[in-house]
């Protein structure tokens, strides 16, 4: 393997096993290996680098290997890749590393690759490519595929050939197999699909995302204010996208940010400890809840021993709304026309698994302590710390969305701060009421 | 809105505007309706359902709609749709019910159905789709557009076409656009891409969903044992695809099964019930190690206030951990090779946040407390079980793959077992030992 040639020290063994392989396979090679050996390689590759394999990388093993490269190598990349992802390689660089890179780029390439940095990262103008075909309403048939055929420049992923009029504005677009299938002298405007999506440069990358997923689309174009056309993104930049999406929703749910694997270790436990902060902060009121009850546990000390269980309970009947519901609000399934009934699904839901268990366990701590009231106190708290976990399992998520916060990233620590305060509350509240 | 429409009785104003809307639009409309309204949508639309809507739904909302539609109804359906997408919608049917829809469609189509169903759920057979540009090695360019122009029956979404030899076995394939750009006696072959990537037809879906995002594919031949082009998957369809693992594996952490949001209520709280039965079974080891430290808590009943802190500490960072390794393992960006490398981050991060939690919780007890080895005990104990945390949260999901068991599913019960488990016995164990 690649590692054992570095750690032989025979570099020309290991640049003959990287150089043969695909952008991708290069890549995924670069993500594997540790810190020290990515630069190693990086230094040993240079120009046997695919610039592909950059646009491929993710954001913290990008940075280490643009470490290794001096701006002339990097604009040499940058010239092979379209703009959107030149610029995609370009953002991250401090703004002095920028500017000698785009300097060392002629011109031309370069006015794109700023055009595209001007978009805000996320957005569609960002994702789009400038390379597309694009022709004047008034063609025929016959004088595109001639255009076609002369214009040399043009990629192989075209898919559609985009139709505008004087000004600029779509027209709409015809899939190139439609075309090759037509005539030569009928009129381009006679087999375009005038009602096309189209999205405007501005629109958010999870709006681009819903688009291509609810339209089946493989390209779409991007226009801009007034409807000019300003570029075409691609599907496979959109399988990124939604890559992406889905990362970050679960990496938030699970107190993690982003880019967490390859970050080193000591940035990995700075980015985590302010969730576990804002976790210590909750663990303490429910802490605070319980040693208000202290007279009841030093009395029955076997309540500090169960009281875990109804909280735990909680929490987890409380996770499995609250991941339905971020999954649904992500997804746009769940929206106003379908809250109420949503909220009152989940409410009736956690009544029965409150019920159900409140029945196990009260027959369990029965049997076990011969205590019919200390079973009838665990019941009843089961069945309040459910229906909490289920009310504020969908009401936390849909309040945060509707305040403009993200309901990935902050519902379960006040979710289990309802169900821990909920849980040892009732538990403890009840067992003083009827058990001392 | 549709809603009212239905409520208020006039139902030639709800088909009016469902018949209106994009098969996308009604299947929005028909998952967000209650099921009361749903079965009356239904009845209404009959032939105004767009086919290509059924495809759209979930599982349990499409099983719903089906209900509502007799078996001509269906086969109509169906005949409209592509092989593939008919099969996804009659899989869900029982034997009985299937079998008399096929019998009401044409004998051609049928098989080409029957075929489809034939390969297993989930595997790049049933993905695929069987319409295709397929030339034989030996034509020109000029004799392939003529073979184009001469098929009616060509779908609009054709990207590439396949060079197959005598014995139907792939040779490659010609983006449209390149062969729109070559002269007509060129042979096909001299342009032919011969590396393509392509799948067999038994590939599981998630396999298809890799080398889609890996090679940046629009769409992808599907071959036999033989290497004989079977059919061809599109990228919209594995757009799909990525989708449902990404929700799968998000919703798997969080303990529910899919197809959880649109299933009744009943359902819902039954398919969730054993997730929470597992839970109960770890919690009661969590309660039975507490009670064997009675006496220690019976003497200091503050710990019985402080021990959820430790546990829950480490539950949230083993959490953190287990979902970069979950996420890690899914996209293959975890194997085998840097795995002792990511274990031993994760115990340093572990160690390093569990240093900076002990540190703070300590100065917070002998502050509030006045107990410098109460501080001691709690520091001691959460240091422990932060590193428990991170080499359990690394571990299962590791162990658990290696097994063959999906590392989603389960890790976190696992988890938390470890985690509330070493949390109780380290504080109270600790506190037995220093405090008494
Ligand atoms: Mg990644
Ligand atoms: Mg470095
Ligand atoms: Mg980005
Ligand atoms: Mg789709
Ligand atoms: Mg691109
Ligand atoms: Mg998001
Ligand atoms: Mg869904
Ligand atoms: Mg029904
Ligand atoms: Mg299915
Ligand atoms: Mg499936
Ligand atoms: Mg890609
Ligand atoms: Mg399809
Ligand atoms: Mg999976």
């Amino acid at each position: 393997r690649v590692e054992a040639a570095l750690a032989e020290n025979r570099p020309e063994e290991a640049r003959g096993l990287l150089a043969n392989l695909s952008a991708t396979g290069q890549a995924s090679i670069l993500e594997q290996v540790s810190e020290a050996e990515r630069d190693k390689l990086v230094g040993i590759l240079k120009g046997d680098l695919d610039p592909e394999a950059l646009t491929e990388l993710d954001e913290e093993v990008l940075e280490d290997v643009l470490d290794q490269l001096d701006s002339k190598e990097i604009a040499a990349a940058a010239r092979e890749l379209e703009a959107d992802d030149a610029a995609t390689i370009l953002e991250d660089l401090s703004e002095d590393e920028r500017q000698e890179v785009l300097a060392e780029i002629p011109a031309a390439e370069r006015a794109d690759i700023e055009r595209a940095l001007a978009y805000p990262e996320d957005t569609a103008g960002r994702l789009m490519q400038r390379s597309l075909v694009k022709v004047a309403d008034s063609w025929t048939v016959g004088q595109v595929i001639d255009y076609c055929r002369e214009a040399t420049d043009l990629p192989d992923d075209v898919y559609d050939i985009f139709v505008v009029d004087e000004s600029g504005r779509l027209r709409g677009s015809v899939p190139l197999g439609r075309m090759l299938r037509t005539k030569r002298p009928v009129p381009i405007f006679d087999i375009v699909d005038p009602d096309i999506p189209s999205l405007p440069a501005t629109a958010d990358q999870a709006e681009v995302a819903h688009v291509f997923r609810d339209k089946n689309l493989v390209s779409c174009p991007v226009v801009d204010e007034d409807g000019r056309l300003q570029g075409v993104i691609m599907v496979d930049d959109v399988v990124d996208v939604i890559d992406e999406e889905a990362e970050e929703d679960l990496l938030k749910m699970g107190g993690v940010g982003s880019d967490d694997m390859h970050a080193d270790t000591v940035t990995t436990a700075r980015l985590r400890a302010p969730w576990l902060l804002v976790n210590v902060a909750t663990a303490l009121v429910a802490s605070f809840v319980i040693s208000r009850f202290e007279d009841t546990i030093e009395k029955i000390v076997i309540l500090a021993a169960l009281m875990p269980i109804v909280a735990s309970m909680g929490g987890n009947a409380g996770i499995q709304t609250v991941t339905v519901t971020v999954r649904a609000l992500a997804m746009g399934e769940l929206t106003a026309a379908n809250a109420m009934r949503f909220i009152a699904k989940e409410a009736v839901v956690g009544s029965l698994n409150g019920l159900l268990f409140a029945f196990l366990l009260a027959v369990g701590v029965i049997v076990v302590f011969h205590d019919w009231r200390l079973g009838g106190v665990i019941a009843g708290a089961m069945v309040c710390n459910l229906m909490a976990a289920a009310l504020a399992g969908s009401l936390i998520p849909l309040g945060l969305q509707k305040f403009g916060v993200d309901p990935a990233v902050s519902s379960t620590v006040f979710l289990t701060m309802v169900t821990d305060v909920t849980g040892f509350l009732t538990f403890l509240g009840l067992a003083t009421i009827f058990l001392l």
